[in-house]
């Protein structure tokens, strides 16, 4: 089976507001960030199937949703323990602004700008 | 990689007409049954995409390719040997119909329909 459901970050983690505000700061904008990729996702796969003219196009369409569900699935571990490297992707990825994490501990920033700068320079 | 070329049986197996009247016969609705088929799919895949509201419906579409892919690729066999067995499978799916096969010898009708009459057997 191929199927995926992406259960929001807060839900699977199952902390409560205000609980935790450091933990409501992460999975907000963690499920804010895998809300605006899955709609690019969304919008992308009607624009392709939109677009179908051929069987290789019908592929062509099956191959791109196999590569970003594989993708979206590495990207967004659910686990606490894997959550600032997760930040930081999405920060290198313009997938979301500091902004979005203001609230969050200086020494937790400090942790997911380094990620962020360690991928930023792997790719330079 | 799942991308996968539906060239047609004709070029596949490469025969001119009127060289041989029963391979181009027998080609020609092959092609017209994977034609139809690939249409179909189409026409489904263009239907789930509009209807997309969320993930899940993104991964059921996903699904749903991969899925018609294989059947296909395994239903329409290319090879001359296999081709009583596609063309009485295609009867029996109602994907082709005795009138397209006019024009073969009646020995291979008979293979042909006595498979669709075999599949139809076991479906019941």
């Amino acid at each position: 089976m191929v199927r995926t459901d992406h259960v929001c970050w807060s839900r699977r983690n199952g902390y409560r507001l205000p609980k935790n505000p450091e933990k409501a700061i992460a999975g907000t904008a963690f499920d804010a960030a895998l809300g605006r990729e899955l709609h690019e996702v969304i919008q992308e796969a009607k624009r392709m199937a939109n677009q179908i003219r051929q069987s290789s196009d019908l592929w062509d369409l099956e191959h791109y949703l196999t590569q970003r569900r594989k993708e979206i699935d590495r990207k967004y571990d659910y686990r606490y323990s894997q959550l600032t490297d997760v930040l930081g992707r999405l920060l290198y990825e313009n997938r979301l602004s500091e902004e979005e994490l203001r609230g969050l501990r200086e020494d937790k920033m400090e942790s997911i700008r380094s990620f962020a700068k360690f991928l930023r320079e792997g790719a330079a």
